[in-house]
């Protein structure tokens, strides 16, 4: 069951990550890297600050198939139409708490300690899409505005505090979820977003 | 031999890296940094996702003294005559076609799957010059145009197909070679190049 | 001690990566981001090309605390008064210096090649920077000018070069961790710098 989520999350990533590459005027190759470091990034630099040798898309190829599917068809379909960025959103969501709860459920069976296991949540919930965003010639999106990471943090926090109060893993997967997924989309819905850093520097803009 | 025509591949890398640091008007120490992850790059992250602690340049220091060097060499030749652009294009398709089957192979003596030995043929052979580029400031090339990517793709799959069918490794190492070359070099005769990413989203464009 | 002072270097790039975050008007989660990355991206490098898993960070959580609270403070201080950054740059200077030697020793520790332990000085010292640069959409500074990535390697070629001629690690440290600092603080005094890369190529620049 996670394990279809997953994919489906992998999916959605690659979706948004060769739209974000198309913006660019890649080419087909281009959209399908993009695609593949969007969705296969974040978990990449999870296994390897882990140490979980080798990484999982390489013990299980289906996650790059899903991934380069995914993207030759994003390349393919939108050519004859626009993709519906209401219904994109909400999916990119929901992969985002999926990615995040996986994170950490993964860091927690390497027995790291909790705060560790809430940054591998969000390192893979967000990092592909910062990679996304360097490859095509940007300022990662989640630095600037939104929350994005901050549901992933929320999310993450709520995996790891209730792993250690109960073993009911679906129980926990399912509200830590709702969590990260709630709080993205009223983000969405009400254009929340952090406090940015106070204009300080006149003098040091020139650095 | 192909260890040769690795440290070869190694010091043409280091000489494309440089020379676009010097575009940027890097320092000596930028030139050499990027002539370095130029020429290293791609078999660094292969050799972490892959598992391979440490990293080859690290068994084998050779690859840093043979980048360096070159990049050193480059930095001083410049300032007295131009390189002759020509010449460097065929040498750095060389350089793709030994990185993209020393990578797949390595992937193969690993036990991995066909695709995943396809995907460390491609990453030995571009990631180093996407590096690059990034640190120049610079939306990856190889994402944008032209048959660079497809040729390395081509002669990975060329490579892992060959070595499923017959032990003989010079020959497939040779036919390999060929296919990424032959490619590449019609790709810079001809400006071939695959299609682009549509032009789809008026609307989307400020995202 | 060794430990104490490695703490310091943590927060002082944790200061100095959070105030370039600032200048991009990244909000909270960016500036902590960008502050983790400053002060933890070299070691997590070195780390992982060094084979060392997990990473340092994991096995120590304090770095994360340190570089989080400093990323924190740094946003909230921020917003009442500047930063003085004549003492910030003699900061930054002292985390190099440390930083550099703390490479340098944990790659001999694993047995390298001198020179591998040179640049494993030099990752710890300047990746940080390097990654918190292109994450802000710039070109890294320590590419471009100012002796700092110098400084660098002549405090860790220093320290190698010391460990091979005495075991009194307290004096080697301290020997190189003023190499470091004094070129350093001498570049910021003089504005001395590198010889840069001849313009060489108007034929190119369109490559």
């Amino acid at each position: 069951m996670i394990y279809l989520l997953d994919l489906f999350g992998t999916a959605v990533f690659a979706v948004t990550g060769s739209l974000a590459a198309g913006r660019k005027h890649m080419d087909l190759f281009g959209v399908v890297v993009i695609g593949l470091v969007t969705a296969l990034g974040g978990g990449t630099l999870r296994d390897l600050t882990l140490g979980a040798d080798p990484v999982f898309w390489i013990s299980d190829p289906t996650y790059i198939f899903v991934a380069a599917t995914a993207s030759i068809l994003t390349f393919a379909i939108a050519r004859f139409r626009e993709f519906p960025s209401g219904v994109l959103q909400v999916a990119d969501a929901f992969g985002l708490a999926i990615f995040t709860i996986i994170g950490a459920q993964k860091a927690l069976g390497f027995g790291t300690a909790p705060v560790i296991a809430v940054i591998m949540g969000i390192m893979t919930g967000v990092v592909g899409g910062m990679i996304r965003d360097i490859l095509s010639g940007e300022i990662p999106l989640i630095l600037q505005r939104e929350i994005y990471a901050t549901a992933s943090l929320s999310g993450a926090v709520m995996f790891v505090a209730l792993s250690r109060l109960t073993p009911n893993e679906r129980l926990n997967i399912s509200l830590a979820v709702l969590v990260t997924l709630g709080l993205r989309l009223a983000a969405i819905r009400w254009k929340l977003s952090l406090p940015v850093f106070p204009s300080m520097a006149p003098k040091n803009h020139d650095r």
